[in-house]
């Protein structure tokens, strides 16, 4: 089969790879129906982590079960699935309390921008959809993969509630899917910090009642005259620089929760924005397993399209491409198909 | 009247003060039944925090109340109050999010370790006992004014349910009161980390069902043991040094709260500890308004006897004794009465 191998800054080659087989009782071959790049794959196409052998690289992705191993009950050849960034069990004590992005047999993927992809942890892992989807769902099938369910991690962990107002700082694929997230839990308010015409666009339509384009001290003061004049309730930061959690903590009122999913360059935290104002900080990779059930009869339902932030959907074998775009950020997101 | 007035490191003077007055119309005048002395005092007794000028010390306390300003309308002359260790409106935007220790109108005080006691918003700070209380009762309704608050604060912030298991990292008063805090939200299992057998044994008064006196790695290890292996549902951080800090982020289980009640001289947080964990960290100065109505009811009704903190009583004119038995760790926490 053929998928993508990194091989070092901006360097993704579509090439032959050895086809996947069922290793383990517990694994599964899926053919890819789709898969897609993560702002966390830029990483490493950026050069910011390095790259010290020509590695696979991929681990969102939408396909139909080819094979499973003998202990496999949940899934069977034929069934449409959806599978999380990590693989779960699904049964150990973690994935019981429902982190299931820690489970303690929890592993990730040898590169899902691939014809085919190995599943470890199968039945803790797959989820079958009701039926065959139609082919206009499976854009929004695959944001479940990763980039939903981390915006709802976001909306989880800052505890957004009906009623709620709600600022979501950063505008990526992530970003709008926590205000999506955000609307979709009951926010009555839901502030999106954007200074991207389409993004605020998108993120109206995902439910943003107000757009702030203002960063830096100009941000906080705007959301602040949009709530009461002390901050939100929730808080999602949803890019992990210094400056957007500081951003992210200051656009909180005393006693609220960041919800913090971006992956974290920051150097510090800074305790001032916290302790002294009684806001929280919570976050990390999304347990997708314990979303995904509810999040797939909202796509199933026609409730939420989180298939929307794809704004590029290439051939599988043109990947590279997917790559610069995002990284020349002339995508938000790229959906790639074999 | 008298009152203590700290003038420098190690030097707490009960010495001849005004008396306070009502200055505001919302002002009352309390005659102090009991007051108390802090382990956050002991950072200016410590030199710690610099003492630029003679100043009245003290901000917990319990009393009658002596007069009021026209516009209080809550408490009235003669009723026994108890009052947070921070003044709030208990109207103001940020109050009405039930976080009163950030009152957009709030003040401290001019010393509680005395005769007599102006309060500011006397009608969003002081409530009222159903009766004169017994002189027993004293003490537990004192401990609501800071110390019960702040450990039921970091139980509130750890996300403490019924079934919960949850870590209390420090044996101090507040960490004792977290003890009680926790296992009075219904946890299943309480593990106290203390090493001090007297303060063991209070704590196991108080609802504590293991105790754990090893630290750092042996200490992990042993909270590990006692709750399947992944660390604890919930956990309270009641000292505040980066030693505790990173005790109580790794006492916890992915997904778990961490609740910081602990004055922070952390210099760092620990990021490795949170993000890639998925452990949060929430907390800051209690909202004792917040919190008091249940907690008063629930001394009353005598369910909590969060008084047994106190373990030297003194004459209000020994208050400098007070200091020192604290500072030599020979009280837990010292209750002066004049």
């Amino acid at each position: 089969m053929r998928g993508a191998v990194i091989h070092g800054t901006k360097d993704v080659r579509f090439q032959e790879r050895p086809d996947p087989s069922i290793r383990q009782p517990t694994d599964a071959v899926v053919r890819t129906v789709a898969a897609c790049v993560c702002g966390s794959d830029l990483w490493r196409y950026r050069g910011v982590q390095e790259i010290l052998r020509p590695t696979p690289i991929g681990h969102e992705y939408v396909g139909v079960v080819e094979a499973v191993g003998a202990e496999v009950t949940s899934v069977k050849p034929g069934q449409f699935v959806v599978g999380g960034f990590l693989t779960s069990d699904n049964t150990c004590a973690v994935c019981r309390a429902g982190m299931q992005s820690h489970c303690l047999n929890g592993t990730g993927y040898d590169g899902c921008q691939a014809e085919f992809i190995r599943i470890p942890n199968a039945d803790g892992t797959l989820l079958a959809t009701p039926e065959e989807p139609d082919d206009d769902q499976v854009p929004h099938l695959l944001a479940l993969s990763d980039v939903m369910c981390t915006g709802w991690h976001a909306a989880v962990c800052a505890g957004v509630q009906p009623g709620s107002t709600v600022v979501v700082v950063g505008d990526g694929a992530v970003g709008l899917s926590g205000v999506l997230a955000a609307a979709q839990l009951g926010a009555e308010r839901v502030i999106a910090m954007s200074r991207h015409t389409d993004r605020q666009q998108l993120a109206v339509d995902f439910g943003a009642t107000d757009i702030v384009a203002e960063r830096g001290d100009e941000g906080i003061q705007r959301v602040k005259e949009l709530t009461a004049g002390i901050g939100a309730d929730a808080v999602l930061e949803c890019v992990g620089t210094d400056d957007s959690v500081v951003q992210a903590l200051r656009s909180a009122r005393p006693g609220a929760m960041v919800g913090w999913v971006g992956l974290p360059h920051a150097t510090d935290l800074p305790q001032e924005h916290m302790f002294w104002r009684n806001v929280g900080l919570r976050g990390g990779p999304a347990p997708v397993r314990a979303y995904l059930p509810d999040l797939l009869q909202r796509v199933w339902d026609g409730r939420i399209e989180p298939g929307r932030v794809f704004d590029l959907t290439l051939p599988l074998s043109e990947v590279a491409e997917g790559y610069a775009a995002m990284d020349q950020r002339r995508a938000i997101k790229s959906l790639l198909r074999p």
